[in-house]
């Protein structure tokens, strides 16, 4: 791999130089495996010590980075910048357009535009709709009747049940099961008979779902997940819930059937929501919260159950003072006590009637 | 798709109609989807104030649903009433047997009865045996020795470890892996060992298991799931479980190594088990209960440690209270050091003695 | 099944018999599903009174277990022993080499040892190296530039993304997801803008992963996972992660980017950690537990927000004390009211003055 200027790379991503513009850069990697030679990132001014001990041979740094010892790529956004750089020295796989396998399986009514790729070992079901420029990997199951929109990636694995809705963009990761069954019974003769299945999913555009995410099918109608919502790995998402959009669920939250979210709805790791809740707009639920109420827009909640953030950190401040408070009463307790006898000496009595 | 009177919805479902019975019904959806001119469903008097502004043509409701404006559907069952109207609106999918397809790998060695359907891209390992009318999905992959029943439905891409066993009508949704090895192991020499995994897991009948839910396989015999049992999606259990008949366990729930439960025990979402525990009889585990001690029949746990309901909501409301207990204990000491002059004026002493 | 004498099972596994060496032994069950005739296992002495009223011919114990009253197989590593014995009974299937099936799709360029069993379904993308002895079973797909290393096992269904790297006899279960995109974003004009994705995932050697497990590959370099180290099913562990060597992580537990771990960590079913966490050496992080911050070598955290375990259990004692706190508080408030008069006799004043 050719070696570069750091000149040459603030060229490239439009930065200019502190130091020495004429070291020449070997390759590019984050602050914790950086080699000598190589160029590195600092994104917080928390990382200058790292960088003082660092074999790095340069750092991409903002202009107000504190002052260091190594040469400087200055540059706004680090992110953007960095990830040029790496892009020159490990270049990406290109990826390969392929078409149609003939190692897939497509029924005869699919209809695929032209330029739709279906990798080996992937099947497409009755009466399917695929548009435009979309890449189905390998292991794909789409059942009958589902409409995939332009420029969809579903990663190997991914199944789709019947008549489920996909919009344009969206990316969908490894095994990631989308419309399957409600979890609704009811019980008849002491045997839980499962409720109706006549509903699909309905995913807008610019969507991603991470792998192992479940999002099952809605009972009469649609379980809908809004345009621009990204959805971590091995979330759960219940029947006949609607998301807004541009949500953000983090890895592990469980959604319970027929809740609603506003748009911008932020919700941690772990979340767990009990079924037919509203989440307003911009609602930020904190890890491992467990909601069993709706949740006004812009409000932040954590804690199980969960409750308003500052509150809940003052109850669990005040549960650390519990040994303490325990300490002053019993010692109140002790006093009060000691202090009895002079209560029952016979001279007070009258006075106390 | 052509319109239904309400009086003909009202024949087809064996229901009573309250107003305009020769309206012209056009569709049906659910309450928060309707619109002009479809029926809709109200299974909860809550649901009144909807029906108001709600652009429904009719209503399907209970015999002591309130006094709406709507023409109103009168039935017992509701939802087996509008499952049966929705679908005279939207036929849902026939399901077509298919056979063994072609593109299927089914070991020379596999029993399968006649009319069992194995879809393409699905494997079946040497020894398996399956019964009638099972249907076996894309992707699915059955390794060698299992023996399924008849009528099972394995959906795209389910995995079924080496010889395990599963009763008649059970459906087991996407991705789900049966009989993976149990996380078992004793330390040598610093390096993890993993134990025995020769045993397997035996699902009964009725059974349905969710998307992406893992179920290990036993020691030295079978991990056991009751018949009648419903399991959700992204639900981990354990080697060496035992789990009664007619359960329902909730997604993302987790339970440990060598747990029992008894029958009609219900686990709400993202509970934990510790391992070893027998959970009792029709018991239920609020969601995420952390257990780490046995469960009595028919008790209900909540919280972190588990605790039984009642218990644990006094608790929750106590710790609510926390402030306003600092703030009296404070006002207490107060009013006691104000107090303490008193007790040492000299003239008092001798009483005391 | 051929039967055996206890003495035969006692020379099999270099033990000694008490009781009746002679007594025909048909089988070998765990204790809970041992029946007549047949051997079973006691690795604890509290399992003593369930072998009086067991149907066991025999059981297997360790030098000091208590004297019962059925015949005793005794062996110092009874787990061991017992394994031995019940694969005299059921005898475990044999691993058959395959090779490469013609029903798998295997790119050009990809570079695999002679040995090396590829089933059929699975497929292996451009340039990809995979080392002798290696088994990849049906639906595995390992795409492009993957590195997998010698006497591997991927199970069906498995996916490994681009350029991931998997060290040699590491075992991965059914529908893990190695590699998949990690969850970061930046929000530009109201839409979230994913961020790069150009590391992978490099897994060490000896590692056991479970199944439905997802780690996703690195920003700008790997998400590592330490030799050793063993993965329980449906665990999440973010973008940058880098796990020491020979740490345990239990089901479900969710690891947010950018975390480390040292050497033989062991973390408990559905804990939770925030990102950019460090856990120490040996630290152990108990059952759900939510980490918010770094845990130092050896630790031991439980609770959320994780405190040091016997900090936990004794805030959680005093939660448990609140009702009593509660009342004494009522009671010491009465007291004091009570007293109030005579602190407000005329004559008492003066001498408080």
């Amino acid at each position: 791999m050719p070696t570069k200027t750091l000149q040459q790379l603030a060229d490239l991503v439009g930065g200019t130089v502190r130091g020495d513009a004429h070291i020449e850069i070997t390759g590019a990697a984050s602050i914790t495996r950086v080699q000598r030679g190589e160029i590195t990132l600092a994104d917080a001014a928390k990382l200058l010590p790292h960088l003082a001990s660092s074999p790095a041979a340069a750092v991409v740094v903002t202009p107000d980075f504190p002052p260091t010892t190594l040469p400087c790529l200055v540059v706004d956004d680090v992110h953007a910048a960095f990830t040029q750089i790496v892009k020159q020295f490990r270049p990406p796989r290109e990826t390969v357009r392929t078409g149609r396998s003939p190692a897939a399986c497509v029924a005869a009514s699919a209809q695929l535009a032209d330029n739709v790729d279906v990798h080996p070992l992937a099947s497409i079901g009755e009466d399917v709709v695929v548009g435009a420029g979309t890449i189905i990997h390998a292991g794909v199951h789409v059942m009958a009747g589902c409409r995939i929109g332009r420029d969809v990636v579903l990663f190997p694995n991914v199944v789709i049940y019947e008549n489920c809705v996909i919009g344009d963009r969206t990316v969908i990761h490894a095994g990631a099961a989308i419309g399957a069954y409600g979890f609704g019974y009811h019980t008849v003769h002491g045997a839980h008979v499962r409720g109706a299945q006549l509903g699909n999913v309905e995913i807008g555009s610019d969507v991603e779902i991470g792998a192992g995410t479940t999002i099952d099918r809605g009972t009469y109608d649609a379980t809908v997940i809004g345009d621009g919502t990204k959805i971590d790995n091995q979330v759960m998402i219940g029947h006949n819930c609607r998301l807004g959009k541009h949500n953000l669920i983090c890895s592990q939250v469980g959604i319970a059937g027929s809740c609603t979210t506003g748009d911008y709805v932020v919700m941690a790791g772990q979340v767990g929501l009990s079924d037919h809740l509203n989440i307003g707009h911009r609602a930020i639920l904190g890890a491992k919260a467990g909601l069993m109420n709706d949740v006004p827009d812009g409000a932040v909640f954590i804690g199980v159950p969960a409750t308003p953030e500052r509150d809940q950190w003052r109850m669990w401040g005040h549960v650390r003072q519990l040994p303490d408070m325990r300490r002053q009463l019993k010692k109140i307790v002790q006093q009060l006590e000691s202090a009895q006898p002079s209560d029952t000496e016979p001279d007070r009595q009258p006075h106390a009637a």
